[in-house]
């Protein structure tokens, strides 16, 4: 369901030491914006913390307070540094224990495995007060979504399994439409203050400017410039588009410009 | 420099709408993490914001106070959306303006490359009073550095360059050393109980534990659990990585073990 007056936007709450040390390279924040976009939910604020239960605390009533959607990924396993649904409960002030609902999932998913449910595997249970599951075909131990937040796995091919679960739960608002265009052997400089007329002119979409270099494949470096409109009503990115087009073309340069979508 | 006794935190703002958008993937957090580890300084926290001013603003000031050093990438190009000089001066509420060495900087390097110094570069020379200028060998332009605030470039190979010159003005802290153990099938429920036993009675080190899922040559899922141990002091490091292994061979599991380092 969307209402397309209305700007909705999301956090998202990357939970854990792997990603800060650098030892681990995330994605979900990617995947995760690319998964809101067509719902109308726009991601505007992520945060990466270490496993401390406070910082975690304080970081979520912030952003479920700044957001309509909250996600956090990560810290929902069966071990010792899996604290995320401890967190998250303390943050709404409810209880948690395990969950009959959540242990009947584990005990399926197990039952098929010929494996027992130990005291940790029995942790994955533990659903904050009120929450209702999230449904993970990947590996059966659920995600929650309380209030606003969800609380997703933070193992890739799980996180995304489970968004499939989240999206009809998301009440999206307006759209945002983006086209791009690329252009190749030109450099920002080369047009920065044109562009700023351009983009001053049109309060109703964004413009961003984003340079690209990379090895030329006969040696040396291609380099250009990525352009990319963004708004929430479709005549104002083409009307932009098509402007940015002509200032190019003025430079002698063709863009290479992606359909609106 | 380092203080062998004390903790030294970073915090990272990328500034961009086209990483919330998911447009472009992120990889500057890995790279700053890895780069500031052997200097003893332990990257604690990050926040994405897009490219709105007082956001921005905020964000620096809250961050600023929070940890030792907060580095930021993105923003400092020619372009009208590129306002992070601007939010950094007014987090700091001092002038900005255009330069004379920064100025100087951007000649030199245009006048090698026939290239004229236009309104849109000009920018690029605008630096927040106080400031000191952070080297970039890749594309002219400096970053800059003001307090313990460190103003980075967004595309990665210029962020990474400019580190270099950022290196040998942080005072490190004690390193942060790390070993971990990787264990091929098995899994953290396996064994999520005695870890937490085993993790509890250290309180020197932390003891991650994040599993594994990849492709197998031969089709299927190779899985499995990586351990990774942190801390200060290599005796305690190195005596719970024993510990770890030990736990891990009464499963039948052989880890494979990195260098503390």
């Amino acid at each position: 369901m969307t209402s397309p007056s209305r700007t909705v936007t999301a956090a998202l709450l990357i939970i854990g030491d792997e990603i800060l040390s650098g030892r681990t390279q995330d994605t979900n924040l990617r995947s995760l914006a690319l998964f809101l976009a067509p719902f109308g939910v726009e991601l505007r604020e992520v945060r990466v913390v270490p496993d401390i239960h406070e910082t975690i605390v304080s970081a979520v009533n912030a952003l479920r307070a700044a957001h309509d959607y909250l996600f956090t990924t990560g810290g929902i396993g069966p071990t010792h540094d899996d604290i995320t649904a401890d967190a998250v409960a303390a943050a709404f002030g409810v209880s948690i224990g395990v969950r009959e609902d959540a242990l009947a999932i584990l005990k399926a998913y197990y039952a098929t495995r010929a494996t027992e449910i130990n005291e940790g595997r029995l942790r994955m249970a533990r659903i904050p007060e009120g929450a209702t599951l999230i449904l993970n075909p990947v590996s059966g131990a659920p995600g929650f979504q309380i209030g606003n937040v969800f609380v997703l796995a933070g193992v890739p091919s799980i996180m995304r399994a489970m968004l499939e679960d989240v999206g009809p739960r998301l009440q999206g608002g307006a759209r945002v439409l983006s086209s791009s265009l690329r252009a190749a052997g030109v450099r920002e400089g080369d047009f920065a203050a044109a562009l700023g007329e351009v983009a001053k002119a049109r309060p109703h979409v964004s413009i961003g400017s984003y340079p690209f270099m990379q090895p030329a494949p006969g040696g040396g470096t291609d380099y250009g410039v990525t352009l990319v409109v963004r708004g929430r009503e479709i005549g104002a990115v083409g009307e932009a588009v098509e402007t940015l087009s002509d200032l190019l073309l003025a430079l002698n340069v063709q863009p290479e410009i992606s359909p609106i979508a």
